[in-house]
């Protein structure tokens, strides 16, 4: 296989921006993530793919749940600290002000939309581990004009050469 | 959890189109599908999320692999095409020429790329099965200039009101 050619292809999967949360007993998280995709209407199921030897995997598991912040499209700031390790300080992330989801998942109050998930299995195949999500709650907070997928921040508002795939 | 709110955060989530293709000892199968993201880096995972009930499903697991090809901006018809049943007429697949990729898997001439994958895992979960797959073939057949996920046809390029989530 055509290692360049693979990663064009890859490439060509697009991708929204989430700032992916999660809270165990003792610790905070929350990592930008892009590798996600519905696989079930009912019920309704996603997958999320996330680094195997992060510390956003290991809350999750410890937590059971998790909740994916949408970024809205000027949310390029968010999406970059996210990146980075997470200070938790004055009840806020990195910054960020958030409240307490029904899962115990931070849903930052600054995301338009954010559902929340039970972790109903976690495939550990690859470098980074193939997480399965049943949604069971979802906070809106901004009225969406036009198509859903259009108000999200996407790979490519993120810089002409940022990619995460390929 | 609200239904309506569920739906347009599930929205928010952009997809590119793909047309799934599959050859088992008796069928020849094609679907186009949106539910996919890549989950691992070493090895080269994705996800597709396949209709649980779907002949597609079956011929892919009978196959042990499939294909996913790239749909480019301007192919419209053979997504719509691809939402109904297979054609196998004349060698082409409803009017589509192909060749036979390396796995077996269809590779239809009119997609700029076409990734081959073996079926490493179906999780059996929901109204559509969660098939994990890795890539072991590509082949691209135009020279993508910028982005590769701008050169996709995405959800959005088959309608104001068309979606496949929620």
């Amino acid at each position: 296989m055509d290692a360049d050619k693979k990663k064009i292809a890859l490439r060509m999967i697009p991708y929204g921006i989430y700032v992916l949360t999660a809270k165990s007993d003792d610790e905070v998280a929350a990592a930008t993530v892009n590798w996600v995709t519905q696989t079930s209407f009912d019920p309704p199921l996603v997958v999320v793919g996330v680094k195997a030897n992060s510390g956003a995997l290991a809350t999750l598991k410890q937590a059971g749940s998790f909740a994916l912040n949408m970024l809205g499209k000027e949310q390029q700031g968010a999406a970059f600290t996210f990146f980075k390790p997470v200070e938790h300080v004055d009840g806020k992330i990195s910054g960020e002000a958030y409240e307490v989801g029904s899962t115990g998942a931070p849903v930052l109050d600054s995301a338009p939309a954010c559902v929340e998930f039970n972790v109903a299995e976690i495939v550990e195949r690859g470098d980074h581990h193939i997480v399965i999500g049943e949604a069971v709650d979802v906070k809106t907070k901004a009225e969406i004009e036009g198509r859903p997928d259009d108000a999200i921040l996407h790979m490519r508002d993120l810089g002409d050469s940022v990619f995460y795939g390929g």
